[in-house]
This record gives structure tokens, sequence and C-alpha cells, in this order.
């Protein structure tokens, strides 16, 4: 006898199953009960494409009639790119509806409840709400505020370096984190990095996935001057995704120009007072073009001016065991801070060892 | 049924009644078993007192005839303090001697066993031998080298910093953690800090535990120079242990008899080519005291003194969910590395949640 809470439970497993691949809709996962027996299972998979209320209930046809379907968002009451939801929960017959969270848009959050209720169908919500919320923090970000879910990863030593001093390279962690940094892109939209990485490392900022198809998410660099050359390698790559540059109002015309013709795309945008690229208009301007998520890969100067301007939203910091000293890079340069309780905190989510590494998961804290 | 791994294990979990209470001994535990029934336990309580199979025998009296013990370290063979071991098993009419790890002092190894084996007596021995090892690693290396066993320890945000820059204190890691670090002094044989830690943070550097009877290790500073106010809190405790000042040979006469005044004990060792204090003349000395382990404790200069004399075996690191920025104090100053393959690497043996921060510890690994 499984109760609601096991039934969403694997309402979450099946919303998984789309992680990375739905973007900008949410992943959402639903099945449908009678008589304490699951009858079918569906996740949404991809914008454009049918919910995960219309695949369970295809799935279960007729047997759909009085039964109970689970599902991690609250159904749809508005014809998008597919008819609403409830529409096609009242023409299964469902009797009961378990809704995990309610949609997070403000405009039409408890819209799909009130129609199923108005028609006579049992409505539960808020059923395992935090795991159904955590399943789509860049998608509720981006719904709510219209900007991206920024991902801070690094991989580092344990004294917090990110590489010796001297432009030497060389990998600080491990093949087990790097592959775990693999499996990240294949999941977030963009990932972004300041033009001195790419001038140091000139990294393809690809997915590269053994034995599974990635997903390239948008190229993104930082390079206020366009200091970035139209031979990069990230502007060489076969890959389906962009590169976006973002560069100041005085970047030079001519390499702009050099960037483009090697495939690159140019996107202008203020300078802040300190001036720097004005990163509230970088996320923006990335959010507007339907980028839910963004994973910040560094250097020590983009990490620092994500963190001061207060737009980080999670931490992924891989450590590796091993010490640097004090002339090697930091993960940071400086945040000004003028006592410990201005520092940015977070909340531990997750450790994971991953061999001899340490995979450090939070949520930024914001008062 | 159990078989000789689980009865091993039984008297590792004997013996770890003694961690932190048996320097210079080791910590040994012992169990006596009939018939697969355990029949006595005992375990090693105090350098002086008696050993662990003395315990374990004397519980057992007449019932060990025949019986088996499980020791987690060979048998002494020798008349210290206390009568060998070996002439108690035999007086007690032991069968079989199970051995977890062979006395690690190269002059006597293996001579309990054969003793033994000569009166007739079964012995096997390598039970559980790395388990046994990990119990004793401080007395492991005082017997086989004559120096302390050195765990560095920090607290540090995730960035690797100490503090914030400008002489501001404050803590950076949580309660959970702070209890863990007394947890750890309350286990080694001295504490040690450098005269920079000691005149910003002028530390009590005492065992604090809730609800029971800490033991205060040696307290021992750093201090070329002598810094060290003799007004200092370190040397205003109510405290059995002693306070070592490590000093070089140009030191003031009079500042250090106004230490010595104060309870001071100063120690002048040699400097090294660098013009710090000799650390391995450091070690030696406290090795000479029958120190067996040390706690480093910082900063910044002193943990990587150490790290570059590559004279640290473990660390201890605190890691606390919340990033300082590059203008605070490193975790180590330079290391003076030329390539990431030269940086003092260690391999991961635990890594702990203490509420939000994470404790990361390690044995350094040597080519």
């Amino acid at each position: 006898m499984k109760d609601d809470h096991a039934w969403m439970q694997l309402a979450i497993r099946e919303a998984r199953k789309g992680l990375g691949r739905t973007s900008p809709n949410p992943c959402v996962g639903a099945v449908v009960v009678k008589n304490n027996k699951l009858i079918a299972t569906g996740f949404h998979q991809k914008a454009g494409t049918p919910h995960a209320e219309v695949h369970a209930l295809r799935a279960a046809g007729a047997r759909a009639k009085g039964a109970t379907i689970y599902v991690t968002l609250e159904p749809c009451n508005h014809t998008g790119r597919t008819p609403p939801c409830t529409q096609a929960i009242l023409a299964g017959g469902i009797k009961r509806v378990v809704v995990g969270m309610l949609d997070p848009n403000p405009l039409v959050a408890g819209g799909g409840c009130k129609t199923l209720e108005a028609q006579g169908v049992a409505v539960m919500q808020g059923v395992l709400a935090e795991e159904c919320r955590s399943l789509n923090r860049p998608f509720i970000k981006h719904v709510t505020t219209g900007l991206p879910w920024v991902i801070m990863k690094a991989g580092m030593s344990l004294d917090g370096r990110l590489a010796l001093g001297s432009g030497q390279s060389g990998w600080i962690t491990n093949e087990q984190s790097r592959r775990q940094v693999h499996r990240l892109r294949d999941r977030v939209d963009a990932i972004l990095i300041g033009s001195g990485t790419a001038l140091l490392d000139d990294p393809a900022l690809t997915t590269r996935l053994p034995g599974r198809q990635g997903r390239d998410p948008l190229r993104v660099i930082l390079d206020t001057a366009l200091r970035l050359p139209a031979t990069a390698r990230m502007l060489q790559q076969p890959s389906s995704a962009e590169t976006w540059i973002f560069c100041g109002p005085d970047a030079d015309v001519k390499r702009a120009e050099a960037l483009i013709a090697s495939g690159g795309v140019i996107k202008q945008v203020r300078l802040d007072e300190a001036g720097q690229l004005d990163l509230g208009a970088v996320l923006c301007e990335l959010g507007r073009a339907q980028i839910t998520s963004v994973l910040v890969e560094g250097g020590s100067r983009v990490h620092g001016a994500f963190l001061r301007a207060d737009l980080v939203d999670e931490v992924n910091i891989f450590v590796a065991p091993l010490f640097i000293g004090g002339n090697g890079v930091p993960l940071l340069d400086t945040l000004g801070l003028q006592k410990v309780a201005d520092a940015p905190r977070f909340s531990t989510t997750k450790v994971r060892r991953l061999g001899n590494d340490v995979l450090i998961e939070g949520l930024i804290e914001r008062q």
C-alpha cells in the first residue's frame, strides 16, 4: 500500500528523466494510479512536445477513468504549443489530482487546480512541494524574474587555488570530477567564462560524455575589449550551439567583424561603475533568449564579479586533495568585505566524494 | 558464529577506548574467546599501567585456559614498567593468539610471537593489520623515527581563507567544527602555532569539552624573536600542560627571562637556510620529550613552512560554507612550486558534514 508521498516520489523520478532536456520548460513527471496500482507513467521530454500528464493519460487510455493522477507541477490551464492539460485530465475521467507544486508563474498559479475543482475533480496540492521545486530551480527563477539560474562552478586545490601562477595550466581535479563537469554542462542552457580564462586555456566548452549524446549549451564569453582571437577553439567546434561574446560599448569594430566572420555572435552591453561589463545586463540578455540556467566556470575575476554583484544562486565546487600555496591563482579576486558577517554564504546541500576529490554543492543564502 | 575478523574488530573497539590517553604507549585492545563465546575484554588505559592482554586475562581468570586471545598489537616480550605480556598469556593457559599487527619497533618485531610459538601456542598475525595500524599512527611514527606525527589543522572559508585581512579575527567555522577541534586537541600530545597567530588571536590553547574532562596537550609556540608577551593568555591558564616557546639563537635574553617568569619554557633551536626556525629540530626536540603527535593549528606561515619541509603527515581541514575573497588571509603562504605535479597531495580518508561545514581528512602521500 503506497501513500501519496510514495506515488509523488515516483512522479519525481519520472520528471528527472527530462532533466536538462526540457528548457525553457520545466521537467515534469506524472503517474496514473487506480486501486493503489500503477497504471501509467509519463514525463515531459522537450519543449513543444506533449506535457507529462498527456503522456501518462495516453498510456493509461480507458483505464484512467476513475483513477488518480500524481503530477509534480500544477497542470497547465492555457493553450500554448499544446492544448491545456486540465482538458486532457477531465477528458480522461480522472477522479483525483495530486499536485506537487503550484505553477510558479504568479499570474497563473492555482488556475489549473481551480478549473479541475470546478469540474468536480478532487485536488490536493503541496505534496513533496520542496522536492518538486528543487527539480526546477532554473525554470522557477526564469519564469518569475526573467533571469537565468546562476551556478558557480570551479575545480580547485584544497587551499582554494585554480592553478599555479605564471600562466601555468594543468589539471587540478581528477577524471571523475571532470566527467561530472560534463554532466553538469549537459544539463544547463549556457556556460560562461571570462576572456582571461578563454585566452589562457583556449577551451572548447562543449559537452563531452562517454557513450552518450551530450547537448552543447550556449557558450558565453565576457570579453569587454574583444580580446578573444577569431581562431579560438570554441569558435571551431562542430557544435549546434552558438558562441556569444559580450563586450563593452567601446570594443573595436574590426575585432567584432573578425569574430562574427568566425561564427561568433557579438552582444554589446553597458559597463558598471567599476568599468566592468554589467553582469545584470548580461543575465537579462540571456534570460530574454530563454536561457534558464548558466554555468559560470571562472576564472577568479568572473567568480568574484558574480559574487560581488550577488548574482550567484548555486555553487558546485570540486576540491582536489592537494595544496598549491599562496602564489597560485585564487578562486576569487577581492570581494571587498568589511566583516566576515558580510561574506556570501551558502547552505550546503550535498557533499560527494569523487575518488580523492570532494564535490561541495550549496545554495546561496539571501537575507 | 563469529570469525577472526569479527573478534579482532571487537578488540579494535576496545583499543579505541584508550585513544588519546596512552601516549607515549600505543592504544591496544584484547578479547578472550572460548568456544566462540566472549569471555573477557581489556584495553590499555595509560602508560605505566597494565597492558590490554593483562586486563583481559585478569577478567577471564581460570576461564582463559584453552581459550583464544585476540590482541590488536603483538604482545610485548620484555620487562618494561610492567612484566612481559607473553608471560601472562602463557601463565593463563591461552591456546591460540591472534595478532593484528606486529610490534612496529624493528628491533623487537616478531619477538613476542616467536616466544609464544616456541611454547606451543598457535599464533596467527596480520588480521585486520591495516585497521590496527590506523589506531596508532602517532605511536608507530614516533617509535620508528623518534619524531611526532604531524596533523595540519585549519578552519577556513571554501575559498581557502583563514580570516579577513586587516588583522580581523572572528569565527569562520561553526560551533560543531569548533567542538570537533577540541576533540582533536583532547587526543594529541601537543598543539603548535606560530607567533603571528599567538599575537593576533591570543588563544588559550586548552581543551574545552562540554561535560567531560579534557586533557590539555603541551602548548608549543614558534617564536623566532620571542615576540610573545609574558601576559599571553596561554601562559595564564590553570592547566597541567606546559607552554614551550621555540626561539632562534639570537632571541633576547631579557624577553626569555620574562616568559620563564610567567611559566613558559624556552627552547632554542637553529635556523634553517631561509632564516626560519628549523622545523626538523623542533620536531626532534618534541619527539625526545615523548611527544608522539602534534596538532599544527597555523597560521599561513606555519602551515606553509611545514608543507615546504614535507613534515606534515595528516590533514584535517574544516571548510565553512562562505567566501572571503582574494584579500583574506590565505591558508598557506607560498610553497614555491614549479609545477602542479610537485604539489603536496593527500589521499582523502574521510569527508564529514558538520552542519553546513565540511571536514576533509587525509593522509599526505609520499613518493
